[in-house]
């Protein structure tokens, strides 16, 4: 398996990611919502390019870091979807504005106060809504209407839109749950920024969706957009979200076995050094790909040691290599500095995670 | 805090990693024993050379491309717990020891083998035994003592100890416990060594420790060495298992609020992406250092979510900077290039960590 590369390394099907890549622009078309992938799952400008020919319209950024990366290789449409905060970061924002139209996510009259600060034509800004992750942004309805008025009346930001990320979807226990936690996500903007237009604030942006959400919201009338990341990769979290299977999974651990102390145990050179923590020690997190009958047990930085089942037990020498399927791609993508890309079954390529690291 | 640098960062402070380096080299020291620390929580060739003029006798690496770094700083003897396999990294082994004295770990003839073709003088092998941790090697006793005659019998190595690393200490519930964990981590490979004596075959080292069990396992006698790594910098695993203060915690994220939807609620701008998911959700694994009333609920790649406690409600403002202890320092600092070196409360330098990454 792939005896040109030495292990562990990290493998991209470029087959897989295009189909991936294809499909959501599809969905976002179908919907007639526009698609603003965050390109934190690949982190490489190649492939943002990639989304941005199959149709998306623009890119979704967490950092400043990420966003500078991708405007050296010339895309100019970006979301920045994280408060920019400092006197640093506001002056890289600035210059970042002179070579990409940015928008920039919020939710506190603090942090639009420094954007407005910024100079120039106003600052584009979404406010961040908490639609139940509990993490930024006030709830919908009322309280997220009258912070909407507050940062509207900071001079030299423009409030375009309201933006959410319903994080706890990741969680869903069920389809239905899942569908119903997506119609929720766009409901609750749509009908908040119904209110903000009540009271005089008319929003043209309704931000919505990661991957488990995305096909459930992009149908929610009055969602504008939609946000989502791991799809292009999928890892084990959307399988057992049942919007992935491990055939849409394109990005693999490929690990070599280097201990076989017992019959049933199997240690390989991949440990949370490429796999990360995400997701640790749910049942399926880490899915050797073509062998269900390997179990992984746990990791440490450089091992992974997993456990055969009966049948299979003396199988797997030492030497032997194997795929694994992430629990949480995004993360793992930020290990690694290359990438080497597979199509029909060949490593091609080389990719540069050029956004690896961009904390800040 | 800091007004110099922007956030998140990785800030080390060199005073208590100079604390830290002396502390367990006295221990060593009085204990009679070799130090040999694991650089895998620093991966910084300048903070290995301070334990090394500290008194440490070697380091250990996991794996081969921190053993580059490490030789290309002049470090020459380096002992790699890991087995080394397959024709790419053996001819980097070969390489690497026409320049520094080499041991490498093993717990298989398969692995024995392959070291063994390298040519040149044999190469010095430590066998892993398994002593509770269940990953590598074969428990103690009998079943190692055939392992060592296997693995002896192999033409082109020299089987020179045994290695254990007691990984299942890390889940110690008392102090008992722990020092339970630690005198049988080294009571099982020295009356293992003895019994490869009675078989013919002498073994001069005992490598074993971890900063848990370093400080009790150095004091059993047949010990010739210990391995500790996350001592230099402790984090909140070490604090959970009694072998570290808040005090002497030396790598910390600096990180700015971003965002205070609630009165008790406060966003951070240092996520997994900064801190990792190691210890995910264990009460205190992410602490922020002076501010016991801030707990951490959860993380995001980029957002850490806290809540105060009621009495400090309100406290913390947008822009307000903390430094957070991380769960587990090794994999923290695999994240960044730079580390921001403190002294006397006041950044003094950034040293590259060079061996970040270094997967294979």
């Amino acid at each position: 398996m792939h005896p040109e590369i030495d292990t562990p390394a990290l493998l991209v099907d470029l087959d897989v990611v295009r189909a991936n890549v294809t499909e959501m622009a599809k969905t976002a078309a179908a919907a007639g919502v526009r698609l603003r992938p965050h390109i934190k799952t690949h982190k490489i400008p190649e492939l943002a390019r990639l989304q941005l020919e199959a149709g998306a319209t623009g890119i979704t950024c967490a950092k400043l870091g990420e966003a500078e990366v991708m405007a050296d290789a010339g895309i100019d449409d970006i979301l920045l979807a994280f408060p920019v905060w400092g006197r640093p970061k506001l002056r890289r924002l600035a210059a970042l504005r002179e070579r990409a139209r940015v928008r920039v996510s919020l939710d506190s009259p603090e942090v639009a106060a420094g954007l407005g600060r910024l100079g120039g034509p106003p600052v584009d800004v979404l406010v961040e809504v908490d639609t139940g992750q509990h993490r930024l942004g006030r709830p919908p309805g009322r309280p997220t209407a009258d912070l909407v008025a507050e940062i509207a009346a900071v001079p030299g930001v423009e409030v375009v839109g309201l933006l959410t990320l319903a994080g706890h979807a990741y969680h869903a226990r069920t389809p239905g749950e899942l569908a119903e936690t997506a119609r929720r996500e766009g409901a609750d903007l749509v009908e908040t920024a119904e209110l903000c237009a009540r009271d005089g604030i008319v929003l043209r942006e309704i931000s919505v969706g990661s991957t488990p959400t995305a096909r459930h919201v992009a149908g929610v009338a009055g969602v504008t957009e939609i946000r989502p990341g791991t799809y292009i990769f999928n890892d084990t979290a959307m399988m057992r979200l049942g919007v992935a299977t491990e055939e849409t999974t394109a990005a693999r651990i490929l690990t070599t076995v280097v201990g076989r102390p017992t019959p049933e145990r199997v240690v390989c050179d991949a440990g949370t050094k490429c796999l990360t923590s995400d997701g640790y020690g749910t049942p399926g997190w880490i899915r050797a790909a073509g062998l269900p009958y390997l179990h992984m047990n746990f990791l440490n930085e450089e091992h992974g040691v997993a456990r055969l089942e009966p049948e299979h037990v003396g199988e797997l020498p030492v030497g032997s290599r194997m795929q694994l399927i992430p629990s949480h791609a995004c993360s793992v993508v930020n290990l690694f500095d290359t990438v080497y890309g597979v199509e029909d079954g060949e490593v091609i390529t080389e990719l540069h995670v050029a956004a690896r690291g961009a904390v800040r």
